[in-house]
Order: C-alpha cells, then sequence, then structure tokens
C-alpha cells in the first residue's frame, strides 16, 4: 500500500473538501483505490502555512475554526504563508493547487506549479490560470522531471472531460465541441425563462449563492473562454492563448430575445465552442446561441454543465455533470491523484486482464 | 511501430466497418495511436473462412462482392467457416469477435472467446452475450493467459461507458445508475409522442432498418436487460445473470398512457437501471418510466442511448452518445485495441507528463 504525502495550496472551499475526504475516506482509498493520503503541509493567504513531515490531522484542521494567522500557533506553522518555502521544501509527493483563479496573467498559481514540478513533485490543479496560459511550459516541465501535472478539475470540477478524452476517445477523431461550461451564467439564462430580467436573475444568483458580487467571468464568458481555451488546446491539439477566443457573455440579452427564443421553440445557452477548420487551425469562441430544444445541450438546465465533443468516428458524444461544488471539484483532484498513482504503479499488471 | 495481426470472426456490418476503417485509417493509426491493424483471418458462417498468414488487402476485402462460401476461392481459404481452426491457429495478436449476440446461452460466442483466450490471444468484442453471460469466466482466463478480454461495444456501440468508469471515475463511488440502452425501443416512443399506436410505430421503425423482423428483444426489454446486466457487474461489482433482473417491455403502452404523460410533463422511456442496495446486494431492473421532462434523460431522443451514474462524490454524470451503428461499432472495436495497445507498450512512459 503506497501513502502520498501532499501539499495543500489554498486552504478554501475545494482544499478543505478534499481534507473532509481524506478524513473519511482514507481506509476505502486503501482498499480500492491501492493508497491513502497524508497531509504534511499547507499554505493559505488568510490563514498562514504549516509543515508536520509526519502529517496532520485532516479531521483537526477542518474542525479547528483557526482564526487569521492561525497556522502560526500550530506545531510547524507560521502566520505567513510562505508558499514557495512550502512548496520546494517541504516533503511531499503531490502538490495540490487550489488557489483563486487569475485569468490575467495565472499568477501565483503558475509560479506555484513551476516550482513544484522543478522540485520533482506531481502537480495536481483546479486552477484555470495555469492551465489555460501555461500548459505547455508545465508540461514540459513535469516530463522534463519526470513528474505529472494533472488538471482534470481545470473544466467542468470533478465531472471527466479531459480525460474521457485522453482515456475512452482515442483515434475517434475529435473535430470539435460545443459544451455549456459556467453554470451561473446558465442558472441567469434560466431564470430569465421564467421571466425575470437580466439584472434580477444576476441578483437572484448572487443571493442564492451562484454568483460573486462581481458577476462578470461568468456572465461575460470570460470563465468560459479560459475553459474554452483548455479544451482547444488539449482536445484539439491547438495553442490558442484567451485572447485569441472571441468571447460575447449573455448581458445584452433582453426578456424580449428570451420570449423570441421560446416562441420559436428554442432556447438560449452560453456556448463556448472550437473547431478545427479545414486548413488545420483552430478558431474557438464563446457566444450565446439559440438552440431548438430537440439540441442536446438545449436540457442542460441550472448549475449542470455539458461538453459535446463531434468527432469523426463516433458522431457527436455528451458528456453532463456538475460544474462547480465543494466535493465535486475536490474529487477532480482525487481522480487527478488516482490517474498518477495507475500511471506509476503497476498499471501494466492491473490492466492485464 | 507496432503492428497487430487480428481475425475477424463474423464479416457482417461492424467487421465490414472495421475493415473499412483499416482500409483508410491505418497510416494516420500509425502516426497518431502507435500501431497499424493487419487482417491475418477472417472467418464468417455465409462466406466462409481464410487464413493468410502476410495478411489480406482490407480494400480487397471491402470491394469483394464475396458469394456463399466466397472466401473458399481465395488462397488459404475455405468455402466453411471452422471458426474453431480458425481462432486456435492463426498467427494472430487480437480475435475481433462480432457475430450474433445469443441472449440464451451466449453461444458460439463465448466459446469463440474461450478458444482465442486459452490460445493466449487478445478478444476485443462487441456481443453482449459473452459478455452478459460469461465474463468472470472470460476475465479469469485472460487474466491466466497474460491477454485481454475488452468489450466496451458490449453496452453503447462505441459511445464510452464502461471505460469512462474505469478510467475516468475510481474513486467516485458509483451508487447505481439508470440508462436508455435501446435505440429502437426509444425511437418507437418517441413516434408514439407523435401520435402512433404502438404496432405503426414499430411497423415504422421496421421499414426504416432501425428494428428487426422480430422486434422482441427491443421492445420487450431483453436487449436491455443484458446491458443491464453488464453494466451492473461491471460498474458495481454485482454478479447478476439476466434472469435475475426484472424485465417489462413497452409494448403495453398505450396511447392513452403516452397522452397522460404529456399532460403531466412528462415522457415515458424505457429504463435499464440498477442500484446497490442498504445491504450491499445489486438490484437491476428493466421497465418502462415516466420521466419529467426535466430529468436528464427525458430529452434523449431518437436512436441515441446514454446513461446516468448516479456517484457519491460526484452526483449525477450522464454520457450521451450514439447506441448503435456500423461504424460507431466499430470504433468501439479500436478503443479495445488502443486499450490493450497503451496497456502492454509503453503507457508508463507516456502517461508520465
Amino acid at each position: 500500500m503506497k501513502i502520498y504525502n501532499i501539499a495543500l495550496i489554498g486552504f478554501g472551499g475545494v482544499n478543505r473538501a478534499l481534507t473532509e475526504l481524506i478524513a473519511t475516506k482514507n481506509s476505502l482509498w486503501e482498499r480500492d483505490l491501492g493508497f491513502r493520503l497524508n497531509i504534511v503541509a499547507v499554505s493559505d493567504l488568510y490563514l498562514g502555512s504549516v509543515i508536520s513531515p509526519n502529517g496532520l490531522d485532516a479531521k483537526t484542521l477542518i474542525e479547528a475554526n483557526f482564526a487569521k494567522g492561525g497556522f502560526g500557533r500550530l506545531s510547524g506553522g507560521s502566520a505567513e504563508a510562505d508558499n514557495e518555502t512550502i512548496i520546494k521544501s517541504a516533503p511531499v509527493d503531490i502538490v495540490v493547487e487550489a488557489t483563486f483563479t487569475n485569468p490575467k496573467d495565472g499568477e501565483p498559481a503558475i509560479s506555484h506549479c513551476r516550482w513544484a514540478l522543478k522540485s520533482g513533485k506531481h502537480v495536481v490543479t483546479t486552477n484555470k490560470g495555469p492551465v489555460a496560459i501555461a500548459a505547455q511550459e508545465l508540461k514540459a516541465l513535469a516530463k522534463a522531471n519526470n513528474v505529472h501535472f494533472e488538471y482534470e478539475g481545470s473544466v467542468m470540477s470533478g465531472t471527466p472531460v479531459l480525460r474521457m478524452a485522453e482515456k475512452t476517445l482515442s483515434g475517434a477523431e475529435i473535430k470539435g465541441f460545443e459544451g455549456i461550461l459556467n453554470g451561473t451564467s446558465n442558472f441567469v439564462l434560466g431564470r430569465m425563462e421564467n421571466g425575470l430580467d437580466f439584472a434580477s436573475a444576476v441578483a437572484e444568483a448572487q443571493a442564492l449563492g451562484f454568483a460573486e458580487a462581481d458577476p462578470t467571468a461568468d456572465v461575460e464568458g470570460l470563465d468560459v473562454r479560459l475553459k474554452v481555451v483548455i479544451l482547444a488546446n488539449e482536445l484539439l491539439g491547438a495553442n490558442l492563448k484567451p485572447e485569441e477566443v472571441s468571447c460575447e457573455g449573455i448581458s445584452k440579452l433582453s426578456p424580449s430575445d428570451i420570449d423570441a427564443a421560446a416562441k420559436a421553440n428554442s432556447r438560449w445557452k452560453l456556448i463556448g465552442s472550437a473547431v478545427r477548420n479545414a486548413d488545420g487551425t483552430i478558431t474557438g469562441s464563446v457566444a450565446p446561441k439559440q438552440l431548438p430544444l430537440e439540441h442536446p445541450l438545449a436540457g442542460v438546465n441550472g448549475a449542470t454543465n455539458a461538453v459535446s465533443l463531434n468527432t469523426e468516428l463516433l458522431g457527436s458524444v455528451t458528456v453532463t455533470g456538475p460544474g462547480a461544488g465543494r466535493t465535486e471539484t475536490a474529487y477532480a483532484l482525487l481522480s487527478d491523484i488516482v490517474a498518477i498513482h495507475n500511471a506509476r504503479s503497476g498499471s501494466l499488471a492491473k490492466d492485464a486482464a
């Protein structure tokens, strides 16, 4: 049985949810997956950082109600989050990067990934920034250091779309995709179908905790754009940068647009898509589209996400599932660790029959 | 670069489609997947059998309009289909089993698989019979002979559901599933929603080639039952036999049932499902169910199939795609061969970053 020592970078909802899973599931994972996870270091801008070479108790980490700088009161702790030292020097196998997404330059998360990979540590992340902005560099670094860089959760939380394409659709020849990749905007569109105007629907999403105080990234398509870049680069072999993907959100849709769609047996959805052109180039876009009700994505409601992959040999294959959620996103990190474990330890033996 | 020598058992629509792909895609596969396929033997009840150790030309196999027993006129050919000799003695790496599904006892396909595995040959198959009826025995045989037994196409043609669960959802804790697993009955239900009675809808499906002369297996749920057994055994670790799964088809649904569902904002679907009970046992069932229109499976129309996996950590994840089709099913065979190739040759090296 294998124990992976891990460092949690960022201790917000996602890494807390992972810690909760570790507190309750380690024995199950040992039996079913062949490994346990041991939290050796945690770093968080608000709480500070801590390294405990023998491991921190997951249950205590969850239940202790740490105040600002609270990690400083732990043995091996500091009130400051010295991410660089933690990432470079903590004796861990895997760095779990779950800090905020910076859509501008991907920092500081890109640096976190870079430090970890250069130190010979695997990286698993749910952070869109490093994947959308620096995937090529980080994959090359991982390869050079013989470690993994895994990021299933950067697109649809735990719903597997990157690994589904890689592990189950090789040779199907993916030609393009279209997806509903932002739950907040999808929720807002649904409420507008129920009669609310855009501002009221956003206000309701905010009241319910689905939308942030500044909803721009969600409703103007910026979040979807990063996901389109990730999917296009991973699934279609593109090398797109975010600014190369056209981007229009849903804020200009009026109640009369919504009504007109309904009268035409259709429905507005914010669609992120990319397609391989005849000349081999890839074009990505984010825009509201009026889908006929029988379209496979028209029935994807609320905070659910979905991606339809258009393939040469198999036609359209769609995966639908949660696009957010603490535990759902923490599962993405687990699935990345499973992928690392299987690649490293006896997957040949296991796979043979 | 690797060449896999293969034997095609059954030369109906699916293996013909695979042969067409081989004729056109081998160079692409060599570049993108790392292997070529070389057809060394073919056997078919109607056409006879042929072994050609250096390989048969795929294009010729497709374009030659062989008459009954026609393989007998080829070098190394016989007008009789001696499957046992072909499978045991042809110098091949992989046996591609695509004969008819016998829902009663799985034969002769189970014997085909057994002979191949015992001869140290990998088996890929789209045949539900061996998987639903003899998977445990055949998996043990594969393991004992250090070869693979792969059967993605036994559930939803090339739409990956078995491999998706295995390769992308480890640790998500699948608790059950429900699916639309028969395109013919789904088509018939859709036509009944358009006003046809059951018999007329079936007649139309037959005229369009969606339903066979005897539609019993499709409309009475027998085909779905085999798929429920496969999914329950693979995804939930059950050990169900077909007769242990309750089975009710759609033939008793009347136009007034269809109307009543529509008035209740719902829709009848033939659902195959299984669930893990509190005591750890697994219950499978096939029955028409009235789904609310917002249910993720309610919008799956026509010949499309879908399975929703109910998971502990991730909630509901649904995969939707073709459930039939010559090329789509042939792709399942290719995806099985890709899985064998990756497990056998350097997936460790490839996966590391």
